[in-house]
């Protein structure tokens, strides 16, 4: 354990760390069973269209979260757009300020809009009072972000949605295993996706899947990630190649079969997080206890350093967390909490090769760097 | 060898292939080969942005079309999609009528007005008097496409391309292996893209790169197909995730590994065809004989049936044949050549799976078919 200053490697101590810690994805297909899988994929010699995977997939898919229609496609981007375009929505989308810059950039390749909305402070969603003040004639639909595995109003969203009679998409991205009231967070809302992408807790190396329960809109989304004239099942205004490959669709049913075993191991991993860095001043966690990634804020008073001092100072430790991108809301009005937000929260590693003498590792030198922080800062800002 | 009417499978008699002949990938990579690459991906637990996998790929295949850079995105459309923001086009381009209808889709997503350019009726392919005609002050390019095999124009775009100063892109999807007074079909024009999709010669699975000798618009193309913060090489209007995945990188090496291979094999099925169907009347080898597809233009008239007819009595013959959807310029007005084109041509199966005598057999059945179309088609009329 540190005892001094000059223990902190930025201070030419060593690293807590002999190897590069890394956020790594949380989960990866075991080897044996996808191999069987793409076997049978060559065996077939088909790869792309309405494969058998990708039909097995959607009927599972639809099943684990208790919704009438699964459709999968090649990306959360694509999903998005392709969502936009079947609901054929124009105008104004609200989306929270919170969140990745490629919901921003796939609602406006789809000719919207995005209308950013501020968040909580305190979770980081946002709430419907701060909706409310956006709605304007354009506003096409709202758009919920399901963050760090909380949902986001899923009782409050629905009864605005209805009242406004506003379409209401849920962005449930990193929440595939995640359950909110014993149900699936693709169970709110109009339609929801998720993304099987890396770091998420089914990764088929890129894929995504929308669920609903509307059979014509199941229709269009599947008419428009298709291309080919042949696969019309319902008129839409406009196709694109979103579809979902036999070999992702291979990888994702493998992730589908382990995924209730790779989120109670992630879910050990976060509750080590959680008791390890319990009551340390000025750091909370963010995420949820099913969340794949660990998303802590960092308050820079009561820490006593800055998100991103504490950024450098672990990777001198060989530690390397990452920051989120405030890019898409930076230059955006009225989004405050949002914006100081994004400045404040680091993600840690958290992944299976990890041991839990790691995630201790991790949060002992949160622990230390707490009570040392007033003297590192102050010798960190007379360093050279 | 069927000699009377009813040896005709569509009136009675037994089918000419005793199992279903349909149109199929022309190549398939090696799963042994792909193994390797596939395992390394687990091992590495990397599956998705710029992997080693994808740059080999990139640094590999611009060597192949001699350009000075090759980017892998995950398919054609969004290839298309990407260099359409790659070079911020606004307003209008110029396509050519008779082309798949995800190049207006693209386009479309694109934010631009595709204008469809009318064909050459005996080669299916633009020529530069016709794209003059359509040249206004909101065009903003003109897209090339390579079609079956055939350059388009090679020499005469460039030309205009530079007296007007018009972007000039080709879509060279079908052009993998092609190469035309000894280039590869992607050395024409600022920019060309290739599709690695089911059906082309080098298929992993969906798949494209784009190629081009201009580095500012490299980079552009390496930063809008990638939408995480991290990854910019240049400032850019809008991002997606078009990234090709490590897994498609596998296939697409191997791929490239066995093109040359593959490419030959395909040759020899061409050249069967070439022969087989010499001095039919009525029908006319459109595909050049390096094409993944053999297409072939059916003059009702010489054949004394038009393609519908004929395409009904394949399939009795248990030949399933492919159309061409002329979907997209169904209302478009000048299109007169394309269209026409579209309702005659059909794509004949061509694949490893097929023997010489397949091929053989197919011809002789076309040729039998000429021999007594009127008879036919007046008994076909006939039937209920």
């Amino acid at each position: 354990m540190k005892t001094s200053l000059t223990d902190f490697a930025v201070f030419g101590g060593r690293p807590t760390f002999a190897a590069p810690l890394r956020v790594s994805p949380p989960a990866c297909p075991d080897w044996n069973k996808t191999e069987v899988q793409l076997r049978g994929i060559f065996e077939r010699r088909y790869f792309a269209n309405h494969g058998p995977l990708v039909s097995k997939l959607d009927a599972q898919f639809a099943v684990y979260t208790g919704r009438k229609h699964a459709i999968s496609v090649v990306n959360d981007g694509l999903a998005l757009m392709i969502l936009a375009k079947g609901l054929d929505l124009q105008g104004e989308v609200i989306v929270p300020a919170l969140c990745r810059s490629g919901v921003f950039d796939a609602l406006r390749w789809a000719g919207l809009m995005p209308v950013p909305c501020d968040v909580e402070s305190d979770t980081g969603l946002m709430s419907t009072s701060s909706i409310r003040k956006l709605i304007t004639p354009r506003t096409s639909a709202i758009l919920g972000v399901h963050l760090w595995g909380r949902a986001c109003a899923p009782v409050d969203l629905p009864t605005l949605s209805e009242e406004t009679r506003l379409p209401l998409l849920f962005d449930a991205t990193h929440g595939v295993a995640i359950r909110h009231a014993g149900k699936s967070l693709g169970s709110f809302g109009q339609a929801a996706f998720f993304s099987f992408q890396e770091g998420e807790m089914l990764d088929c190396a890129e894929g995504a899947c929308i669920v609903t329960d509307d059979e014509l809109l199941a229709n269009k989304l599947r008419t428009i990630k298709n291309f080919h004239p042949g696969h019309t099942f319902a008129p839409v205004p406009l196709r694109i190649n979103g579809k979902m490959s036999e070999a992702q669709a291979a990888l994702a049913l493998v992730g589908l079969d382990e995924l209730q075993h790779n989120s109670d191991d992630n879910m050990e991993r976060a509750r080590a997080y959680a008791e390890g860095l319990t009551a340390i001043p000025g750091v909370r966690i963010l995420s949820g206890m099913e969340s794949p990634q660990i998303i802590v804020d960092i308050d820079p008073i009561d820490f006593g350093l800055e998100r991103n001092a504490l950024f450098n100072l672990l990777e001198k430790e060989n530690l390397y967390a990452q920051k989120f991108s405030s890019d898409p809301i930076q230059n955006a009005a009225g989004v405050k909490n949002a914006f100081g937000l994004a400045q404040r929260i680091v993600q840690l590693p958290c992944h299976p090769g990890m041991t839990k003498e790691d995630i201790d590792k991790v949060c002992l030198l949160l622990r230390t760097i707490a009570v040392h922080s007033a003297r590192i800062s102050q010798r960190m800002e007379a360093k050279p």
